[in-house]
C-alpha cells in the first residue's frame, strides 16, 4: 500500500472521534493471545465495545483474520500449534489489508520467542508494536527484559530514540508502555501520564491494552490515533477507577466498569497528550 | 438406549427439583472447553454446587468421561491436541451413559471446527447442543455465525424450525440463547426470557450456560428440564446481579455471587416458562 | 547439595520475615500451570508482589527455569507439549539449584498424569509437593483423588503418617490442603487452620497456593518456612476476605485486595501455629 501517512499529531478530538466509532462498530478483533490474559482481554474488549475472536489455531486463524477488523498477536505463552497459528494469521492479514499489532512479551529475554517475533515482522509491517520499553528495545538488538517487567523507563532518551528507530524500521507505530506512555511512527510523537501503579499489579492489563490498540486499529486509518486511543482510555478508566480500589481486585472489577462507562466526551475532555 | 421420552412439558417444579439435585449430589462435570472461558466456566460450576474438571488432553479425557456425571464440548479455541481430545471424550461418554453437551462456538463462520462438530456429532447422540441461533443454525446448514456473537433472533420462525429440526435428526434437546432462550426437543418447547444484556458484555457467559446444563444433565434424566434448568438459574441470578452492577466487571462478580444464593425456592418462584 | 537442615520448627516471626522478603525481592516466579487457573494464579502473585512469568513451553521452560528464583509444575491441564516444558523446567531447575513446587492436580485418579508427576520426581527432588490429601496419599501409592476435590482430612492418621514418609522419600516439604492445612517435612510439622470453606467455591485457591508457595521458596532456604508462610498468608487474608464478601464471586475479589494489604506484622501476631 502507499497511503499518505498523516503529519499532523493527533488531537484529543481524534482520540475521541476513534472511540466513538469502536462503539459504533463494533469491530471484529481477533486475538492471538496467551492462556494468562486471554479472559481478561475479551473482557476488556467487550467492556470499550469491540467483539472478541480469539482464534489462534493454525487451520483458522488465517481464515478469520482475512475477514477481521484487526488482529493482535501476543507472544504470552507461544506453542508450536499457537506459533504456527500466529504465522498463518499475520500472512493472512497482510495479505487481506488487515492491521495486525504485535505484543512482544518478554522477546530479549526468551531466545525462542525472539525469534518468532523476528520471523513474524519479517512477514510484513505491523500497524503498532505495543510493550514495554525494554521489549521494544530487545526488538532493536538491546537489551532483553525481565519476563514481562519493564525495566526501562520511557523518560530516557535511549527508549525514545530506540522506539523511533523500530517504527522508521518497520514502518509501524511503536506505543512503548510505562509511567509516561511514549507513541511514536517515528516521525510523529504522543505521549499520555495517565494510568495508576495498580495496573501493574493485575496481570494483562499491558496486554489488554494490546488488544485494545487492535480494536481501535480497525476504528480508524492513522494507527497512532489507534494506538493513543487504546491507551487513553485504558488509562483514563484506571485513574477512575482507582479512587474506589480497595486494591488490584477491586481495581481489575472497577476498570472493566469505568472502561464500559467512558464516553467520546470523557476521553476528549480529560486527556492530556504531551 | 430405548428410554421412554418424557412428554409432558417441564414445569417450575421440577426445575426447582433439578437445582435441588445439582445442590446436594455436586456432579462431577467435565469440560473440555476453552483457554478463554475456562476460569469463569470453573467459577459457575462451582457457584452453582457442582464439581468441575477441565480435563481435556487425549491421554485422559476418556478415561474421565468415563467416570463423569457429564460432559461438556466447548469448541471456542480447539487445537489439533484438544479436537484429539474431544473425540476421546465423546467417545467414552457415548460408550459409557455418560451425557455430553456439544457447544459449538463459531461454528459455520469457521471452517476445521465446523467439521470436528460434525465428526463429533457423528460418534453418537449429545444431550443437549447450546449455542447462539446462528451456530445452531449452522450445524442443520443455514448460515455461519460471526465469530461467537448471535446473529439470529430466537424469534423468528426460521430459527425456531431450524432448532426443532436438528433436534429431531441428532434426537437431543437444542438449547438457543438469545434474548429469549428457546429450548427445544423436537416435540416439547420451552422458551425463557429472563436475563439481561450485560450477559453479552462479559466473555464467557453463554459458554458457562453449556457447561452448567452439562451438570444438570447428570442431576435429571430429562435433557429438557437439565437445559431450561441451567438457563432459569443463570439468567435469573443476572436479573438480581444486574440490579447493584456499575458496569461488566461487577455484573460478573455479582452473577456469581447471586448463582451461589440461588434456591430451588426462588427458581420456583421467580422462574416465567412460556 | 548436602545443606544442614533445619531443626527448629518455624516461628510466626519466621513467616513474618519471609513475606517481608518475598515483598522486598519481588522474585521472579516461573509457572507451568494450567488453563483454568493460570490468571488467578498471577493475580496472587502479584498481589503478594512476586513477579510471574508463564512460561511452559519446551523451547524455554528451561532456559528461564535456570534463572528464575522459583519454578512452579502445576499439573491441572497437562498437554504433550507442556509436559515436555516440565521436563525441561524441572531438569533446568535442578541443574541450576532453582527450587522447585509440584502441585500434583487430580493424580492418583488419572494414569497419564500420574505417571508424569513421577517421572518429574525422579528427576530430583522438589522443595515442596503441594496439594490435597488424596493427591499427595496417591503418590505415596495410596487411593486417587475425585478431581480436583480433597476426599481425605488432614486430621487422619493416615494422611500424617503419608505425607512423612513421601517427605522423607523424596527429601522434601509436603504441604497438604485441607480444613486444617497439614505441612511437613518429615521431622518438622506445622499446622495451620485459617482460611474459610468458601476458598473451595473459587477456582484456582489451592492451585494458587503452590505458586505463593513456590514464590516464597525463593525468599527463604527453608521450604517448610516458604510452604507455611504462603498458607499462612493466604488462609489470614480470606479470613479477612470473607467478612465482607456476598459469595464466592466478591471473595475471590476480596482475597486479592486483602492479599495485597497484609502485612508481615500482620501474619505474625495473628498466625495460629499448632
Amino acid at each position: 500500500m502507499s497511503v499518505a501517512m498523516p503529519t499532523t499529531a493527533p488531537s484529543a478530538h481524534d482520540l475521541a472521534d476513534c472511540w466513538s466509532r469502536l462503539r459504533t462498530e463494533s469491530p471484529l478483533t481477533q486475538c492471538l493471545t496467551n492462556i494468562v490474559v486471554a479472559p481478561f482481554t475479551a473482557n476488556v474488549l467487550l467492556a470499550a465495545g469491540a467483539s472478541p475472536a480469539m482464534v489462534d489455531n493454525p487451520h483458522e486463524a488465517g481464515q478469520l483474520a482475512a475477514v477481521a477488523g484487526a488482529v493482535l498477536v501476543n507472544l504470552g505463552t507461544p506453542y508450536d500449534d499457537t506459533a504456527a497459528g500466529a504465522r498463518e494469521g499475520v500472512s493472512a492479514a497482510l495479505s487481506s489489508g488487515t492491521p495486525w499489532v504485535l505484543d512482544p512479551v518478554a522477546v530479549g529475554g526468551l531466545t525462542w520467542r525472539t525469534g518468532l517475533a523476528h520471523e513474524l515482522l519479517a512477514l510484513g509491517s505491523p500497524a503498532v508494536i505495543r510493550g514495554n520499553a525494554s521489549e521494544v528495545l530487545a526488538l532493536g538488538g538491546g537489551s532483553g527484559g525481565r519476563g514481562v517487567d519493564a525495566t526501562d523507563d520511557t523518560a530516557s532518551q535511549a527508549v525514545r530514540d530506540g522506539a523511533g528507530a523500530i517504527a522508521r524500521r518497520h514502518r509501524c507505530v511503536v506505543a512503548v508502555s510505562g509511567a509516561v506512555d511514549h507513541l511514536t511512527d517515528g516521525e510523529r510523537t504522543v505521549r499520555l501520564a495517565h494510568g495508576d501503579p495498580l495496573m501493574t499489579r493485575v496481570t494483562g492489563v499491558g496486554c489488554a491494552l494490546g488488544a485494545l490498540v487492535a480494536a481501535c486499529c480497525a476504528a480508524t486509518s492513522d494507527p497512532l490515533v489507534a494506538a493513543a486511543t487504546a491507551t487513553a482510555a485504558l488509562t483514563l478508566a484506571a485513574d477512575t477507577a482507582v479512587q474506589t480500589a480497595r486494591g488490584p481486585g477491586s481495581f481489575a472489577v472497577g476498570l472493566l466498569d469505568e472502561l464500559a462507562a467512558l464516553t467520546p466526551d470523557q476521553i476528549e475532555e480529560r486527556v492530556g497528550l504531551c
